[in-house]
């Protein structure tokens, strides 16, 4: 067998970003980390770790990583029917990677009982949907909840449901720019936000009113800084009707055409093997998604 | 003088995060931009970009893209005073690297009014204050909103107030965990929210209270999800006292030990030679911090 110590080192550094956190949560000196991966890379022959700050897996390092989290799964399913064989109250970690919006509106209420009862702790990672596919596919995290359909290897993707996107501006930004309502020539001069370069919510948009190519807009990757700077009046976009019910009720919030909107499939990728938690953390996301996500 | 059109092309590329995408801004076909860019790599006689997806500018090209941003501002200035010399009604963009609890809280509502008097478009990344630091040395940054206060070289910081955080968590996390109130040795057990490896303020939390070494948490690099998560019952967290106001009084959100908070100071680094427009954005948030965050 492999030796654990090693791969349970190299995993400690990266889960934590550094030799010196890794230390303190093995309880272990720095040194003592520090020779267990040099070991690791003298018995597979090359290096494990890039000592980048903070230090990244090398691809070798990732697949000992992806092998690791495999073996946590089952030793966790075991102890469910060995009692005996849990040697600590530790809660198990779940390494995800699910896109901002998610994150921002319907992903905590979705899996709070079911990380408050089986006791797990939740690492996100915040992706757009390649990356986090080219993650599920490297091992480095146990599920991923994006908009692409297609599993990886070993993985299945199930439909959880769609969220619906509204074109969202101020009322201020409404009345400057649009005061004799939206002319649609004049939709790419005026201001947009878009969350980053793999968004393209705002071009779908803009195409299916028949604007093509340059439009002049804003750059905010992050799902709540992008719902400010629609609410401070400094662009219109796209935003998950989700995350805005009250605004919009209130009026602080208005559609740019009402009754225009674009929805975006959300697919949960997990792996085949993933264990009894991860199929536990499946089912809940399964019924949350069918009584709260619009429907296919 | 330098060939303009080869550098510009090089922004484009990076700043569209790709050579279609470039192309379009340009007006030019894929091949043009590449012809460009090769015709570039010629003149300096190393390469400008690395070919990755989305393509990254080399230290060298990080360099040039620099020097195009300085001589942008300095066109600005001059476009300012010689009107005849704008050649087009593009607005400026301007590249900005801040932490992620200011974009979601109060960033927005302090810029709005200067972002569209002076036709501004932001491109903001977020970061934190290592990374960001190190983008403005890279020249890849006009401005950078952190809480470090010494500034890069050619660089000044100005100091804007302090954000507090409050510790909170869901009445129902207290009630499970905390009925008897809230004793200090469980603190480690029950799960908390940390925002990524580098936020050390639940550490810091915990250290005042005499909590030191590995404490139970969930990782989420969200703002809006890290409230998301905490109002859900998952865990609790140092939280923007600014962005869960409205939560507090409604009770949604409690704190742990009421009394005990976090200050954080937030420093504005701007170029010394950033140009007008970089010195009006400073004015703004300047006045803005002086009635909205808290004074030093």
């Amino acid at each position: 067998m492999f030796d654990y110590k090693l791969l349970l080192a190299l995993a400690a550094v990266v889960e934590q970003g550094g030799f010196e956190r890794a230390a303190q949560v093995l309880g272990l000196s720095q040194s003592a980390v520090s020779q267990r991966i040099k070991l690791l890379e003298a018995r597979v022959g090359q290096p494990v770790l890039q000592r980048s700050t903070p230090p990244q897996a090398t691809p070798l390092g990732m697949r000992l990583l992806n092998h690791v989290q495999q073996v946590r799964w089952l030793e966790r399913d075991l102890r469910r029917v060995v009692p005996a064989l849990a040697d600590s109250q530790q809660p198990e970690r779940l390494r995800i990677a699910l896109n901002a919006d998610s994150l921002a509106t319907w992903w905590a209420p979705a899996v709070a009982d079911f990380c408050a009862q089986q006791q797990v702790l939740l690492e996100l990672v915040v992706e757009d949907q390649q990356v986090g596919l080219k993650r599920m596919r490297a091992g480095e995290v146990a599920a991923c909840l994006c908009a692409a359909e297609r599993p990886v290897a070993g993985a299945r993707s199930l439909a959880l449901g769609r969220m619906r996107y509204l074109a969202l501006a101020s009322p201020a930004f409404m009345a400057r720019y649009f005061a004799d309502g939206v002319q649609r020539t004049r939709l790419a001069q005026v201001p947009a936000i878009v969350f980053g370069p793999d968004d393209q919510l705002q071009h779908r948009y803009l195409a299916a009113l028949g604007v093509h190519g340059h439009f002049n807009h804003h750059l905010c990757p992050s799902s709540e800084g992008f719902v400010q700077l629609a609410l401070a009046g400094l662009g219109w976009g796209l935003v998950p009707e989700l995350q805005v019910r009250e605004l919009l009720a209130g009026g602080e919030l208005v559609e740019l055409l009402p009754g225009q909107f674009i929805d975006v499939p959300l697919y949960w990728h997990y792996w085949r093997q993933g264990g009894a938690l991860l199929d536990g953390l499946t089912a809940a996301l399964r019924d949350y998604g069918q009584t709260h996500l619009h429907a296919w």
